[in-house]
């Protein structure tokens, strides 16, 4: 398959717009409409809330899939229902990709050699199975990875991404409030934590970059930290970077464009709940239409990013 | 519940042995005659990966569970054969709680504020359903967490751990060949990476200290690094240390002894493919005694962890 961040890049220009949909369904953030239906229909309440979940998605994905080229699922909040949540959690990722969305795996995953090839094969590779059979399990375009443990850790999902058109963004600078706590220690080369992790991922992505100028190992960014963005910009120049903290977090689109290049291209930024949520904020809507909402925020978040960008680019 | 910690130290005094069996079922780990069987009696390959899987773990556990007191799950292993794996971890963990042996859930988990309190009620509290009920879906006691995102990512743990007497282990100094990549960076304090790292697991522990004088605030130290490891020891006085790296990965005995405390407790020693694989260097037994050849290596095992632990007590 063509390199993971040819088909982002190309994915984001034909749409004129580099957001990403982030599916991380709490159940508050379900209409109280679907969550009735299934509370009602569905006897048993894991069964339930997973379905509920997998219904907003779906409808969230139908009214998004023509404008916004990628989604991006939080594992955390299909995990928290079991085997029922998981199920939804796969059944999600395949129906994106059935509209024509990239995926995006926000698993954060990070362990060494053996098991983090096993990492790999889950998510974005294949499975061989006990008959030597192999099968594509979660299938994700990309996934999120920390890279606490070093190159074992990333090495194995670097392999795979060249083998199969696949993509990885690593952990630099995290959105959060606490995200200083280790990522802004000063090393005594006078660069900081996530300075040196940035250092690597531009290193090793360098044999992942494709006609974009862009490598399918990408890093994390967040629209919250500006500064920090600007010079992790310049740090890694091939990097894909995957703003998240836009919109509820409080990072705005000109604090979200400091990770876009010089060419306007080299990012993508996630918004979940302010799209997912986006009807609790339309008194002039009734809640059933909150897949109207969600299209309407998508809408108004580019134009906001496309607006922000061009003053980037002056 | 009772403190994890107490819980811990007390049933590794119970049986006289700091051992966690590592459950990282490969495939090519499971005997030829279980891999064999469920080929054949099952026809779906996906669901005969992962009872082959299972049959294999309920065996270890049976012939493991009276003399070594608890068991980690690799969370990689199962989540590669997708939902079927899923549900051969979770009957794991179900069957090796009914034998009385302690879980820990090998997971890295590292997120933020919702997401990361999303991951605590899945895997060691309770998740709140669509109907308002509650349930504990893994239901380990313990896990394995990153701490790369600062305190907002590891708070949601403490407090599910402070209300449920769970417990987690937080990556120090991992045992594998890259862990220094970022981890042995050194700061303008003097402190390194780890060392800052190690800092704060002691700091956010402290509520968390149990009757034993050890924290259900633990730590992840590799045995394959005996000096980091004696150094840590002292910097963190109430962890709890995993030790990961025993065995197949090149960590002895008395590397894994520097992780323990003057008292000669406060630490419990991973290994996985030591134990699982002890049949394929019994040229004395056949493959389908491969539990005794666990619950041989078990003992062996035991005895030289606490024979060197012996030596460090002097």
């Amino acid at each position: 398959m063509k390199n993971f961040a040819d088909r982002l890049a190309g994915k984001i220009k034909e749409m004129n717009n580099p957001t990403v949909l982030g599916l991380d369904p709490k159940l508050d953030y379900v209409p109280a409409t679907i969550r009735t239906k299934w509370a009602r229909e569905e006897p048993n309440a894991q069964t339930a809330s997973a379905m509920a979940i997998l219904e907003f998605n779906k409808a969230l994905i139908d009214a998004t899939c023509d404008i916004i080229p990628a989604v991006k699922t939080q594992f955390a909040y299909y995990e928290m229902y079991g085997l029922e949540g998981l199920r939804a959690l796969k059944e999600t990722i395949d129906y994106a990709r059935a509209k024509g969305m990239l995926v995006i795996a926000d698993a954060k995953r990070n362990d060494i050699g053996a098991t983090a090839q096993a990492y790999a094969s889950g998510i974005i590779g294949r499975t061989s199975l006990i008959d030597g059979s192999e099968v594509a399990m979660i299938d994700a375009d990309a996934m999120t990875l920390n890279a606490y443990l070093g190159i074992d850790g990333i090495e194995p999902f670097i392999k795979v991404a060249q083998e199969s058109g696949k993509g990885m963004f690593i952990l630099v600078r995290t959105s959060n409030p606490s995200a200083g706590d280790f990522q802004d220690l000063k090393l005594d080369d006078g660069r900081s934590v996530y300075e040196a992790v940035a250092d690597k991922v531009e290193e090793w992505g360098l044999p992942l970059v494709g006609e974009f100028g862009l490598s399918s190992v990408g890093a994390v960014v967040g629209a919250t930290w500006p500064e920090q963005a600007k010079t992790l910009r310049l740090r890694m120049p091939h990097a894909f970077i995957l703003v998240p903290g836009y919109g509820a977090q409080g990072g705005d689109a000109d604090s979200a464009a400091c990770s876009f290049t010089d060419h306007g291209d080299g990012a993508i930024v996630n918004a979940s709940r302010s799209l997912m949520c986006a009807y609790k904020k339309r008194n002039d809507l009734s809640e059933e239409d909150f897949a109207t909402a969600t299209r309407d925020e998508a809408i108004r978040m580019r134009d906001d990013l496309n607006a922000a960008i061009e003053r980037k680019l002056g």
